[in-house]
């Protein structure tokens, strides 16, 4: 395979630029490194406002709401707009809502967050666990004889839940174990998180438990990036042409794959979680992206203004 | 692949038992299921021990010590001793006192329960975590910049834990994700396990999320059946030969596999979680025993006692 061109000149950048309608942009890595905004990237998303391209925040995350993913921009000083942003807890939201027609009396069991409580919320779908005290106060048993089945769960969601435990485990597996008709979705299957310059299990390592026990039983739908169903959600929501838009990131697994899966063009950038060699070393990886450049605020030069203003 | 035979008459029971020098016998669905001892298991333990057997109750439960099983088999009324008590919590210890040579400057952060704790206290293998309050008792919260890691530990070992939560997984990731040299052991990797005419997420669903976060940088060492660190912890303790001695076991998958691993001759029993279409279906399993019976009871008419006092 011939290695992807690594764009690095005002032209190449204009060449691309002029070429997209929407731009999918993978967040942490690509907008900003934690608390740190890439720089040039302001300016490159206020020229994009500028001529009129679409802008899709896509970012596997589902621990946040869309609500909240604004207010980090806002803090940031980034412009964003809640319609613009789409997490994986969204994504399942919309998946159910609108693709499976999740039924308005049926209630989903949730390994997660508030901020993917909220998004079920946002789109009428009931739910119970989650951050509900009664499943995250937990007395360490193998005991299950207390807990009788709410026999109006038709779907377990799992996304990134710091109050997991054996309980939730426990109540989650027996709705998959005793109901094939229980649908059994992942918003994502990430394996670590970044944080605080490191990495912790991330969403897919907390549901492995169930993947695992399921194993040759059951398997599950995968919402988040790089799987089919996110870009379902995002397509039910925005209408694109799939041929003048471009998924931007910086995880070749995740990104990379995402956008190529659905026939975008992609566009990694360095600094985030990939490393050079990865690309054009003796070894490439197997998903590669059609462009590379070195951050997406170097497009930041298309915009006339002095390079100065870069943060 | 010939089906294997089928043993049910009192000739073919004494050639086999004749031929066996040491029994090494699964526990759940050989000699009990939950709290009812299966018929004649009694009578057939007597023989054993009558005609000068060795006796070895091999178990990939862990969350219970030797002793703790001891204790169990005396409410059954079942004669066992602690010596005879193999379970993946005793083999994970020995294993890695006598077979990684463990230091004794060194701790394992354990996932586990108190049977655990107690087995490596028998051997004099320093822990933390396991059921310590202060892991156990967890608010949810994906912020590690509290934890500072012990120096200390020197091995990480996942067995069942009814309080799994993300603080134990997020520091017994850190300690594999910092320093290679740690050891990262699994007791079993048992999917679920049975309880109250049901199951549950087992060992290897809870140490899922560690193997799943560390895939493809890290591969836990598998203690318990069908894996062979289990059988290298067996023989450290008894010696026995092997050509002499039978593995017993309701499952195909851990029990059958572990004697077959071990080039031990192999006896399924019915009863428990095989069907005998897996043995002589049209399709039969890729792991086949040596023998098959229909219960490990039914060996009871060798002592020539009458039948009526087969409980």
């Amino acid at each position: 395979m011939t290695p992807p061109p690594f764009l690095d000149t005002p032209e190449a950048y204009t060449t691309l630029f002029d070429s997209v309608d929407t731009f999918l942009l993978d967040c942490d890595g690509v907008i900003y490194h934690g608390p740190v905004v890439v720089p040039g990237v302001k300016r490159v998303l206020s020229l994009m406002r500028a001529r009129g391209k679409k802008i899709i925040f896509v970012t596997n995350n589902a621990t946040k709401s869309r609500r909240m993913y604004k207010t980090t921009f806002d803090k940031l000083g980034i412009e964003a707009h809640e319609n613009e942003i789409f997490g994986s807890g969204y994504a399942s939201a919309v998946y159910m809502s609108r693709i499976l027609n999740f039924p308005a009396d049926k209630r989903v069991y949730v390994l997660g967050e508030k901020g993917l409580e909220e998004e079920l919320d946002s789109v009428g779908i009931k739910h119970c666990g989650g951050t509900d005290p009664e499943d995250r106060v937990f007395i360490p048993s193998m005991d299950f004889s207390y807990f009788t089945p709410d026999p109006t769960v038709g779907a377990v969601l799992c996304g990134f839940d710091s109050g997991i435990n054996y309980k939730k485990l426990g109540k989650a597996f027996s709705y998959l174990r005793d109901d094939p008709n229980v649908h059994f979705l992942l918003t994502n299957q990430d394996k670590v998180f970044p944080t605080h310059g490191t990495f912790y299990p991330g969403s897919g390592s907390l549901s492995a438990p169930l993947v695992f026990a399921l194993q040759g039983k059951r398997e599950p739908t995968i919402i988040g990036k790089p799987n089919k169903p996110m870009m379902d959600a995002i397509i039910a929501e925005h209408q694109f042409d799939p041929a003048r838009a471009l998924m931007v990131g910086d995880n070749l697994l995740t990104d990379i794959a995402f956008g190529n899966n659905s026939g975008l063009r992609t566009l990694l950038v360095m600094g985030g979680v990939t490393q050079k060699e990865q690309i054009y070393g003796d070894k490439p990886s197997d998903i590669l992206p059609t462009f590379v450049v070195e951050s997406l605020g170097d497009l930041a030069v298309l915009d006339g203004q002095p390079a100065e203003k870069t943060a």
